[in-house]
């Protein structure tokens, strides 16, 4: 691969629990500090491993909760403490995502910003490299650069980029503008978009200058916008830190960087998008953690779990043991099974997305002691 | 209920571990320590509350393994040193209730015995009454009888009896002879069988003069017979017996008493049958566990354990929970879970005859640990 990009600093938002993945995710144990790839590390360290070679192990910052700081630096012992961004409270990606871009505009004012989700996992890395590179060249140009995946599957968990016009960018041969952004779509429509080449996944990783990302948010949330340049303004100065987040960051608005970012610069022709030709998934669910880790073999039964104890006979789908229990599984296909100290969760493939009404519900009656 | 019947003496065999019910069923847990009907007590419990009426409280003996003798005595506080009779390893029941019954007509030349699982469930105990009372006056007449149950499923999972001539006996108005003695049945066959109203399931009570079943098994199986003489006259001698049972035991054959009594008596016309108009299971696999606590209602969702801590979404089947653990079910249908502290088995009713074979295979890979 090539040398780093000079002018370039890849953010991980590290956030959200993956509640849909309960019970392997929990609170104390979100997705992003699982290996759920079967690489050996967890996928924060992975996404960390691909970025390194774009921008140098100087230049990654990681926006994630207080409680996950002591974890995410054993996970990345080499991130400088500048690099850490740490929320008082989760307000949803455009915070995130902007306070880092504040932050880092602020201190290098023409630097553009990458920023990658700590719990995707993407194979084939010197594609993804190849992409970034063209993303940011996009980037430099003064545009929003999404990386949109070409579809493998009329899949209706992702929302779709349609690609519009070419653009002739230098070192970016096959960027496009976006016609339009558009949401998870129904399953007849999904296959007419999958039919329908031009039609890419929206993989939620977004290239730009930092204040070209800043003026997009200040034209969609202004407020929001001011209490980000406040943040920012306080931000290296270890006096002032403490007060201005514990004033400001509750109150700032929650809303994703689709929202706030990648639609509307999508209607004003300011949204680019490059395609990934590497393997993604962004394992929403144990109906892709089972596809991710069977090979793509049906009638396989994927384990996950470094002392399993499984014994299978005509089952299918997914085992996750993080107990030295003895799991049997007779005749159940497409089944999902996560076995953990204090909590079971047995379901299907086909229910994978209803896991997060089971969290809700725990809540609900009071059993949060397993979330 | 009327008195005890002075001249008969209840034999109850409690040895199978109940592989189907694994890991419920344990070799350390057998079947009949559990309360598997939720009636609060155990199915050895209930198996000699339903006898005491017709026996007394001191004419009831149990047949064991050594290993469960404490647990046994627990159950049964009231059980006379004398009416316990301790298996040194499992011989299968012609061994078990031959043994009773050799000890019993020493002790008492004219007992009528009648032997009874330990772990069938049976629901309206003063029809168990009356049947057992005619099935004592036919074993009076010198005859061996058995209860048959009247089928109401055209099931594969029992042996049948087909009823023959009226028999006219005083307190036995129901009883019949028993034409013939048939195998578990196809599924064919067990439909004609259903439409047919003279077959009866084997639900394996027989009812006999103590001498006149140690007379059948002298006819079939000469060798065990002899050794339960020689056991029989050591028995009541406190020196003697350890050493006899030592040299013998092991020594008898392994067969069920359906072959070495029932069928043969059938073919000689000296097996009787009177219907069981009770409820009657036997508990044979999770999938009959998953009937008998969902009341018949098939979108129910049995749950057994005292501290069950279960979330389910649209699941049915059977959960059978031993931990402390939260469980959640989503959109599993006909589902069998049954989660204890070393191992969880998953499968459905449909499977649920070869959890046996789970069992086999612990065995042969080393995991017996959790057996």
């Amino acid at each position: 691969m090539a040398e780093p990009v000079a002018d370039f600093y890849a953010v991980i938002p590290a956030g959200g629990i993956g509640s849909r993945l309960w019970p392997l995710s929990r609170a104390d144990a979100p997705k992003f500090l699982h290996d759920l790839s079967g690489s050996g590390s967890t996928l924060l360290r992975d996404t960390w491993d691909r970025l390194e070679p774009l921008t140098g192990p100087d230049r990654i910052a990681v926006v994630t909760g207080r409680a996950h700081r002591a974890a995410v630096e054993k996970e990345l012992p080499g991130v400088p403490d500048k690099n850490v961004f740490l929320e008082s409270e989760p307000r949803d990606s455009t915070a995130a995502i902007g306070l880092a871009a504040a932050v880092l505009a602020r201190r290098e004012p023409d630097v553009i910003i990458g920023s990658f989700a700590a719990d995707h996992v993407i194979r084939v890395p010197h594609l993804f490299d190849w992409a970034v590179r063209q993303a940011i060249e996009v980037a430099r140009e003064g545009y929003v650069c999404t990386i949109g995946m070409p579809p493998t599957e009329p899949s209706i968990g992702f929302g779709y980029i349609r690609k519009g016009a070419e653009l002739i960018v230098d070192g970016a041969p096959e960027a496009s503008l976006v016609a339009s952004f558009v949401e998870k779509p129904d399953l007849e429509t999904a296959k007419e978009y999958f039919a329908d080449r031009t039609y890419l996944w929206n993989a939620g990783m977004f290239i730009s200058r930092a204040d070209v990302l800043l003026g997009e948010i200040a034209e969609q949330e202004p407020q929001l916008y001011a209490g980000l340049m406040d943040l920012a303004e306080a931000w290296d100065d270890r006096e002032q830190r403490g007060p201005v987040v514990d004033r400001i960051w509750p109150t700032l608005a929650k809303v994703a960087i689709d929202y706030s970012v990648a639609e509307p610069a999508a209607q004003r022709g300011r949204l680019a998008v490059v395609p990934g030709h590497f393997d993604w998934d962004d394992v929403g669910d144990f109906a892709s953690l089972a596809k991710l880790n069977s090979h793509g073999r049906k009638n396989d039964l994927a384990i996950l779990g470094e002392n399993a104890r499984i014994l299978s006979d005509a089952a299918s789908g997914i085992v996750v043991s993080q107990t030295d229990r003895v799991i049997s599984l007779i005749g159940v296909r497409d089944i999902v099974v996560v076995d953990t100290e204090d909590a079971l969760l047995v379901t299907t493939s086909e229910h994978a997305q209803r896991v997060k009404g089971v969290v809700d519900a725990l809540k609900l009656t009071g059993r949060g002691d397993v979330l």
